[in-house]
């Protein structure tokens, strides 16, 4: 964070050889803005505020998720219900923490932003924008770092444990097993949070700071200018009464109605928030304003705006329910995978794959209806609200998501004291029903990456006074090919930072079941903290070539090829990494419950394919291990590669524009 | 071909009413040019003539093979020099065939046109872009269809014959050998073959569209005109000279030479084509003349497309250099895929993914250096010569690619007729090398498809009187998005179409050893025939859904949407096909040569994972017959995607831009 913070004021400010005069501002002309040292440092604040936040949201949310696994163990014993409520409750606290504090610091920095700024509204959101870039640095930390982490120390236990020692998952004899158990918080808990966070945090930076150079933000109409920020709020009021409907309305009586129960959240917080919507963009917004668009402007009226936060809310719906769907064992897509283990591991493979990669058209031409009528009613301006409407349920999204890691290790738990048979099985349905979530909220991740990357994208071609951005030019198109390559080398790096890092676990965990005497027989206790510390170690060290592409193509293609090469790697590798996001998404997601269809053998066509231990059980293993780095390292990874790519152009583009193409003018 | 010939027509026709009245030129503004009706009867004729030319090339192409390879088993009894020489001629003259038809009926059709057209050589041709389309639509049952027959065919024998019935590959005991056989040639001469075919056609006709109106187009300089076709009558005589130092000038007489001979053709080839290049580049153009570049015009040195056409033809060995580094088990890539392997399937197929994903980074910069370069250095004009460039020793690529399927039926047709180990083992080193020069022959397929795309794509913004194709407006922005996802889409549809033609290969197959008393002691004789029919039926049935996507994508997306957004999709489509394409293509590749590895056990290394059996090489063949459909069907398909719908868009461009957008213009 110190590093990056003083490049940050190093670049900015050299953007005007760190003057401290004040300078015409460059939208709101006649009027004089502070000096671009005062945004070099504004900025570099604001990232640290966004840094620390996410860091913040994401200890607390670990604190708490280790603190309910064991609570959830223990409900279990009273029955199903008692235990759902436990973890659900907690998964919420993560969900209303996340929400709020993001929404907190966001708020409070603005006024005490505004103490310096005072009517310089452009320079303020300019300066705020730092907040949404330091959110999603640190989510590298947490989705990558994290990704590779919790997969190191799965991999590694279930290469050993399951396979060559034939011991039961989270047997407390296997030394990676709490490793495994910790992985699960870094990666769901704190990975998913600091993904979402970064998301929230830049669409509302991209809002802001595009509003500020609307006619509202001019006119200095606070309340107008504040509507991203009463969206949100209106969304965590709306989340709030949403949870009452999982633990006070409708009370869980049996294990089939874990997953409905949670998939209404969903649908009822989409529900009443279209009406939250409606109500604050009636009162908030003056009944028509401007904004700019390109170097022109463009008069919306307020119903457009309602029109954009909505139709990014309900193709989050419509992304969480496709990915259901081809996730979850009870439809056919799933099922035909597990159907293709008869005939070996390959065709598992070939039918996973095809699936993931049927999975991406319908949440494709969910993003594209979402950007065409946003984009056409409010231009940038509409595709950063409609990412921001897509989160604003984000408290029910991270509830039910982090949900799933808590029910996970409270199996995990269960196991590992020994309790009976019996409250195993009701852990195992909970966390069940919380692999399906877990897919959901990935979804939604990356649908709102996608709008939030363009938001932030748009943002940086207006602030780096780029016209068009045209593919029919050499500069562009490179660009635009050269990005679209990035996620296939972001993720060949991450799936081979999980399988090295998934080797030194597996040598670990060898080493120990060979020199310690009496560890399969129960009489010794493995070394725990040293399998805890290869994963964190390895988890570390193998960021650091995924993190330096993310954090250095930006750097390299404005400073070396300029705007326009860079404008076309953004645009490139979004449209190129959402769809590698998605699929590899889901083929790991549908593998994961293929071979959970099996073992389950709920149906006919289930058991005919069993028992445990069976040749296609064997098979949809293999699939599933294969799935285990696409669905939680390089697949969710991409949204980090496409989202921070974005937000750090814009916080560089006032430099790149004054220094970049270098290259270019060489020549 | 009829019907396709007649919707051409009636399209076409209907842009200026069937009327048969000339019009004033679009870009040689002042002159009188054809009426629109000429421009369609002649794209239809055009048409038609190309699609036959690829069809017959097609036809002799396997005509030849099938009589090659008996031959070749023949001569493998004198030693391996002598086989290598028959297997190599037989796909020279498949390379100097396909080179010399498609230059000459290309040829001969612009003279036979210029009858009607005289003077018009814009219209002139325009209509001759339809040779192009009819190239590449046939390429599209070649390629697709010939995908989805040779893998059927193959993990359908291999699925029964290898792992359940436990007899050797090629064994005339199974049913599915000869459709096997068989599907070599389909997949291997006729669909590679028509690929390149299509490029080339496409490549010349693009090039020759933009000519037409250049400054020397409308001086009507005819050797200047027909620069790109005398750069491919040099690149045929250069092909002829290097063919000399495979079979007459050095002698093959180890086994460890073939592969080093053959790649040697490739930079001999490149090397004298350089100065072939440089030659007609100074004799055939104006020392400066002008080309028209989306509304403006550039002036253009004759030196500058030297560069143009030489920076393709480099580009072009480096990207087969790269496949080769990529796919090759003589270097540490593959080695490291198969030493993943004991660990198990789940490990060989995780490095195997990484490895494609990463093999993708040189190839697109390779690319990205030749479209900056040539696009800089002469807009549009210089793409379509840089594809060209990279096409120019097409005659060589596909000598040594058409090489790999003969050598491998020579080993077939070995073990069929009960021939002596040692003869099999010559054939097998025979069809090793060829393994990776059918590598090296798709990564240049995808090259150049990237090139030409993009060329084609550039002819038709012009010809749809589109200026500039800004990322930063809604309607090409979904384009973009949309067109990203359809390589996914088209992926799973020929992944699960493989599957599904597989599995009622296997049904079949099963069914004949169950029922045919005496098959398996080789006392009576499989029925070959039904298997093959299943084989052919369902490779033209399965191809109909990849097919149908291909083909009304541009139709729907131009007719309702409108040519920026179709301009938005060619763009998205181009940058995301690529990409998956090459990986797909080189996982697969890297999968198969890490089993020969293993099997050839030729080190130290390759030898602790070994023997056939094993279990690291169970693993290994999991990971080959996953990469089956992706090197042979999904990955070279995309290739036909991104081509045919730029040139069904150019050859569609005049009645979308003025029929088309419809579902915007009621909105």
């Amino acid at each position: 964070m110190g590093v990056f913070g003083a490049i940050i004021f190093l670049f900015l400010g050299s953007v005007k050889g760190f003057s401290t005069k004040s300078e015409p501002c460059t939208y709101n002309t006649g009027s004089l803005c502070k000096p671009a040292l005062a945004n070099a440092l504004f900025s570099t604040i604001a990232f640290l505020l966004g840094a620390t936040t996410s860091v913040l949201s994401g200890f607390l949310g670990m604190k708490i998720a280790t603190y309910a696994n064991a609570r959830t163990t223990l409900e279990a014993r009273k029955g199903v219900g008692k235990a759902f409520i436990v973890a659900f409750r907690s998964g919420a606290v993560m969900g209303f923490l996340l929400a709020a504090s993001g929404l907190l610091v966001l708020y409070v920095s603005i006024h005490l932003f505004s103490l310096y700024y005072g009517d310089d509204w452009e320079g303020l959101y300019e300066s705020i924008t730092g907040y949404g870039l330091g959110g999603s640095s640190m989510a590298l930390f947490g989705r990558v770092g994290g990704g590779i982490y919790t997969k190191a120390a799965d991999v590694g236990a279930d290469l050993v444990g399951k396979v060559e020692r034939n011991i039961p998952e989270d047997d407390p004899r296997n030394p990676a097993v709490i490793a495994d158990n910790v992985g699960d918080n870094v990666g769901d808990i704190a990975g998913m949070g600091s993904d979402l966070f970064g998301s929230y945090a830049e669409s509302s930076c991209a809002a802001l700071f595009v509003a500020s150079i609307s006619s509202f933000g001019i006119s200095h109409d606070y309340t107008a200018m504040s509507y991203p920020l009463i969206i949100s709020s209106v969304g965590i009021v709306v989340c709030l009464g949403t949870t009452l409907f999982a633990t006070d309305f409708v009370e869980i009586k049996n294990v089939s109605e874990i997953e409905p129960s949670l998939k209404r959240q969903l649908v009822i917080s989409t529900v009443l928030m279209t009406a939250g919507i409606a109500i604050v963009s009636f009162f908030a917004l003056p009944s028509e304003f401007t904004l700019f668009n390109f170097g022109s402007t463009k008069t919306v009226k307020n119903w457009h705006l309602f029109f954009c936060v909505s139709i990014g809310l309900w193709a989050g719906l419509v992304i969480g329910y496709t990915t259901e769907y081809y996730t979850s064992n009870a439809y056919s897509p799933v099922q035909d995978v597990a159907d293709s283990c008869r005939t070996g591991a390959a065709t598992n493979v070939i039918f996973g794959l095809a699936l993931g990669y049927k999975s991406v058209i319908i949440p494709i031409f969910a993003i594209a209806i979402a950007i065409y009528v946003s984009f056409s009613m409010a231009a940038m301006y509409g595709i950063a609200v409609a990412a921001l409407g897509m989160l604003s349920t984000i408290a029910t999204g991270l509830a039910i998501d982090a949900y799933g890691p808590i029910s996970d290790n409270a199996g995990g738990i269960a196991e590992m004291a020994g309790m009976s048979h019996k409250i195993r099985q009701r852990t195992d349905a909970l966390d069940a029903a919380g692999n399906t979530t877990a897919a959901i909220g990935k979804g939604f991740a990356i649908g709102s990456a996608a709008l939030v990357s363009l938001a932030l994208f748009g943002a940086f071609v207006s602030r780096a006074g780029i016209e068009t951005v045209d593919v029919l030019t050499p500069k562009v198109f490179i660009g635009l090919i050269v990005g679209a390559m990035l996620p296939y080398w972001f993720s060949a790096m991450t799936m081979k930072s999980v399988g090295s890092a998934a080797l030194k676990m597996v040598e670990e965990v060898r080493r120990q079941f060979n020199t310690i005497p009496g560890l399969m027989e129960g009489r010794a206790k493995p070394d725990y903290a040293t399998c805890v510390k290869i994963s964190t170690d390895a988890s570390l060290r193998e960021m650091i070539p995924p993190g330096a592409l993310v954090m250095l193509t930006p750097l390299i293609a404005g400073t070396l090829f300029g705007v326009e090469t860079l404008a076309g790697v953004l645009a490139g590798s979004l449209v190129s990494g959402v769809q590698v996001a998605i699929s590899a998404s889901n083929t790991g997601g549908a593998w994961d419950n293929a071979k959970k269809y099996i073992e389950a053998g709920a149906s006919e066509h289930a058991r005919s394919l069993g028992p445990k231990g069976s040749d296609p059980h064997k098979a949809a293993v293999i699939g599933d291990t294969i799935g285990d780095p696409l669905k939680d390292t390089s697949g969710p990874s991409l949204n980090i590669l496409i989202k921070l790519m974005a937000v750090e152009s814009l916080v560089f583009a006032p430099f790149f524009a004054t220094h970049g193409g270098l290259l270019f003018k060489l020549l």
